[in-house]
């Protein structure tokens, strides 16, 4: 193996290209080989060398993840091969990400790799919603959850009375289409239906749709507006000043209507 | 009020400058205002306009946050006279760093703001330790919690029980000097002390130390080390595999020596 082959796993950010890091961007401009997922923005591929090799692994939610051993392959082949190799997630590599796996196969192979980190779809909601996470008094915790199951859709075997009880906020990341068992299941072990929730389908990409409910009527929300992947759930107590951007009110107009 | 007077709350990353994103280093570079707290990469600084006003409102962690009322009120005044203001916030401005406070006053008075998120401690932690936050079959949920009082230090009144109960990663911001406390209460509550921890102090900064160790032991590991704020304290079965980044060998040994 080359002295020179390594991989970066990077965080390309939620959707708005604006949102990589300086560094990320860096690794990006650098990199021989760009293994990148379905759910990134897709202007960043711009960036890359003109002579780099840019390979799509995109995998569709609600499939199984048969591809994943492929791709663990095929980033210690081409880090073997002396190649700079840039994985680029979507979001951030640590959450949700499968990133546990693909560093387990390059650590296997002996490979020097580096993680840089990336903003998160949470934050990225709540920014565009123009809310906090976290409030003294309000929300001194903050859950964030797989909001499907690793078969690929389905409600998530999560401790649901447990959540219900969180004095904070729940964000689940890919509630495919369970949204509304996810509300149900909260509000059935006591969580309060009149919690705010926000819904933000296709967050910081063209035709982002955001949707400010209670819990008690996101999941009806969610159908009638048609949401569908990719999406981000947030259900707390701080979400409740969340405002539309103006630029989708629209959106959100035809959903309620 | 001038129709250019706005606020942009720019998370600056966590402690490395080359971890803030491409618009969030946009906004500071326009700034006419630049309002910033004490954990910010200082080299960020270096980034604005050479007729900028730049101010540290920086607060002492562990000392009562008299001056909240007051950088509302210079948030407000500043924006009111028509000024650009970027309000800086270490690592993300959702993620306990008194957003909500501020976004409440900029609201009151009518000013146009906007939310650039950042990077978070949590996952730049686990980035420099080389693994994930969460893992398919280890991990289904992370938790993001206080890591002391408002009033400032102290152990924070969180339900224990049900953080001991998580089946996946705890995180504790700003664990002041409660590590030990923390580590005690998870354990009572039935935790299991051989769960992997990991510590870092000065994340991203100069002189930042790393320390792997265990739910029972950080808090010795703590205490010995000489930890002092600003650290951040993880906990969780991902963690195992952490490795001590190559440059801060020299800090652990001397730590555990």
């Amino acid at each position: 193996m080359s002295d020179r082959g390594r991989v970066a796993f990077v965080g390309a950010g939620p959707g708005d290209p604006e949102l990589i890091t300086l560094r990320g961007l860096r690794r990006l401009r650098a990199a021989d080989v760009v293994i990148h997922d379905r759910l990134i923005p897709r202007e960043l591929l711009d960036e890359t060398r003109p002579d780099a090799d840019v390979i799509d692994v995109g995998k569709t939610p609600g499939r199984p993840c048969a591809g994943q051993e492929a791709i663990n392959r095929l980033i210690v082949e081409r880090a073997t091969a002396g190649k700079r190799v840039v994985r680029l997630k979507g979001g951030d590599p640590s959450i949700f990400a499968r990133l546990a796996e693909e560093l387990a196969a390059v650590r296997a192979a002996g490979i020097p790799f580096e993680i840089v980190p990336g903003v998160t779809a949470a934050t990225a909601a709540t920014a565009r919603g123009g809310v906090s996470l976290t409030e003294r008094g309000a929300a001194s915790m903050v859950v964030l959850a797989a909001g499907a199951s690793h078969a690929g859709g389905g409600v998530p075997p999560l401790d649901w009375e447990l959540l219900a009880r969180i004095d904070g906020t729940l964000v689940f990341y890919m509630p495919v289409r369970s949204v509304a068992s996810i509300a149900a299941r909260l509000t059935a072990f006591g969580r309060d239906p009149g919690e705010p929730a926000i819904l933000v389908e296709r967050l910081g990409m063209d035709g982002e749709r955001f949707v400010s409910a209670t819990l008690g009527d996101v999941g009806r929300a969610a159908r009638r507006g048609g949401i569908v992947p990719p999406a981000i759930l947030l259900v707390g107590a701080t979400l409740g000043t969340a405002s539309v951007p103006p630029r989708l009110r629209q959106a959100l107009a035809l959903m309620r209507g």
